[in-house]
């Protein structure tokens, strides 16, 4: 077994070049959180003080007030931390439906939402979207497919879920409009606000939400994995439900641990303090989110100049991700020697990374939290590429 | 919501302090790890070059290599990383077992064993314990219930688990006289090593596991939360088998997204760099073990010599975990007006943290990978202690 490969780890993308990879933009830690993983960086390193035996009890590191405080700044009632938004999700599905149960969910949820789905044994019925070039959902759609549900089934489902914001196309599809509909035929209502919460502000009571799960390392400044679920009085006894086994030799019992969590949810190490140390800064983020748009809008308006390269997705762009198509791109890859792969070389020689290596028909682009500046480099190194391959350019 | 809280988290105790914490020793950084979590310290950092969508294959960091070398370290064919030891079990029973089905456990087991199987509603049969003041699992009995769970469920039971060092005692138990009984009865072996591997030298193939978990931040100095599954062939696909759903309206369908581990387990951030990182000194200290052991029994000796103070579990302690009774301790806290808490202060005023605060009946440390000065240090601080409060120290 040769252990040199594991010597000397390091990750010189994020400090030598502007990285536009769709899922690392909102996950760019802040000072504050780089130093605090310093100090938390060993294993179990927020359980010194912990006396009841649950991580999210902790007061010290302030784990316990964080709760109370992301509950408030969601407008929900109370907050548990997860591995993960896939992880909340997993534990929503696991302990408020039963096996066969059905679940809606829109066409472009991430797969971890139809992996949770069926690691529970649920049935999904998919509300459709549009379709090419704009693939919206339209949330009147959910009462359709609730219908049809019914009539299939019987009843109506138990639980509806919305991608806030989606990966592929980072369309945004109003959480009001579906919370109302959810409320009028009794469905719960799950919000994936992985790419929405930690960017920009979150009513949890005004969009209805019964459960509202997130995703830290996505959009909170926070090293992965750290995730939460939200969720409204109504919901805790049974999403927070706690162990009932019985030792039968024994006798133990475990009546504080909370089974869909795995009884203290593994977030007791650097990951939670990253996203407690990020807080403040994201509180006041959340209300710059319209300067982020105006920036993505800019972008997506330089880049399609570049000719035959345009946004996919609702126009104008409501989200710092973008999908474009590029078949002009596309076309220069099927004769060049490095394929598809040419695009990722080209743009990492001049300073830009995080689009797919290998894709050039499509690919996804974040700019959130990225200065003028650097989208106008990351706009000139397109464009240049353009260039190079003799595509058209306005400009 | 006053945000000020979070501006400067800081965890003072290990660096001032000697921590005995029962739970953190051995997940204290190597300086490889330290120097590695900055460096993949931003949210999804081990995404920069993901083309398969799943963690477990990237090979920069060298993480699908990692995955190989982990399973040849335990002498295993095939590993998954998770999000922590509790995860890894939930997956075990998730993929190999059903609803209603039998497991046996020890009876001093981890609470998350018995919450895994709770969250997949498995039937738990515990093997007892010898009792006060050893506590020893006598791994014969494992047969023993093996015909008990025959006789009321007409059938032997699918799975049993062994808790390699439980963390009541620090107690070790012989896995291979449980995986021969096992072997015999075709009984699946999960071997639960949160408190061995990565401090001592494990041999799943001797050892019969057909699956073993462990803990990243527990035993290998990782950051929290990381945990993995080894499994040999045999197993692994049902163990790591991947997504079946379509998508009824799409079609979508993930068919490379392993169900149990949430598609892509969410170990995509700083916890696995940690582990990568301290893997070439974990591989070197496992063959210290034995003087671990031996400044083990050093300490317990030495405490011993405090009037009324003894280790609980086996003797000779096998482990670095001890449990002590110390009555005497016990009768001081229902004098003092800082009653249990005494100790704890006591202790931190001596430089020493990491005995549960409050209590002084029973306490939990743990001597992995100090100093035998350190540990001197440790001793003289409990003789210190037991001499202010009159109670006899032997010289």
């Amino acid at each position: 077994m040769n252990l040199d490969k594991y010597r000397n780890l390091t990750r010189d993308t994020e400090f030598k070049y502007i990285n536009v990879h769709p899922i690392q933009r909102g996950g760019v830690l802040t000072p504050e959180a780089r130093k605090a993983i310093l100090e938390f960086a060993d294993g179990y390193s927020v359980c010194d003080f912990c006396f009841e035996g649950r991580v999210d009890l902790v007061e010290n590191p302030p784990i316990k007030e964080f709760t109370g405080d992301i509950a408030e700044f969601l407008n929900m009632d109370e907050v548990r931390f997860t591995a993960g938004c896939r992880h909340a999700k997993w534990t929503v599905m696991a302990t408020m439906l039963d096996k066969g149960d059905a679940i809606v969910v829109d066409s472009l949820a991430h797969y971890t939402s139809y992996l949770a789905a069926e690691a529970n044994g649920l049935e999904v019925f998919e509300v459709p979207h549009s379709g090419y070039p704009e693939f919206r959902i339209n949330p009147e759609n959910y009462a359709k497919v609730f219908e049809e549900v019914k009539e299939e089934t019987g009843s109506y489902p138990k639980m509806a879920l919305l991608t806030h914001v989606d990966y592929r196309y980072g369309n945004l599809t109003d959480p009001v409009e579906v919370g109302k509909i959810c409320e009028d035929y009794e469905v719960m209502f799950m919000l994936n606000t992985a790419y929405s919460s930690g960017l920009m502000e979150i009513n949890g009571k005004k969009m209805r939400a019964d459960f509202i799960v997130g995703s830290g390392h996505k959009s909170w400044a926070a090293t992965a994995p750290i995730g939460f679920v939200a969720t409204n009085y109504e919901y805790t006894d049974s999403l927070f439900s706690t162990s009932k086994i019985r030792g039968r030799w024994s006798g133990r019992g475990f009546t504080k641990k909370e089974v869909a969590f795995f009884g203290c949810s593994p977030v007791f190490g650097a990951p939670l303090v990253t996203l407690m140390a990020s807080f403040p800064k994201v509180v006041e983020r959340v209300k710059s989110w319209e300067k982020e748009v105006e920036n993505a809008r800019y972008f997506v308006n330089e880049m399609e100049k570049i000719e035959g390269l345009h946004q996919m997705g609702i126009k104008p762009t409501e989200h710092t991700l973008q999908n474009f198509e590029a078949l002009p791109f596309h076309q220069v890859a099927k004769q060049h020697k490095r394929r598809g792969y040419f695009l990722y070389t080209e743009l990492k020689r001049r300073g830009v990374i995080g689009v797919h290596p290998g894709l050039t028909k499509n690919f996804k682009i974040n700019t959130f939290g990225l200065t003028r500046k650097q989208i106008d480099h990351v706009i000139w190194a397109f464009k240049d590429i353009a260039e190079k391959y003799n595509l058209e350019v306005e400009d």
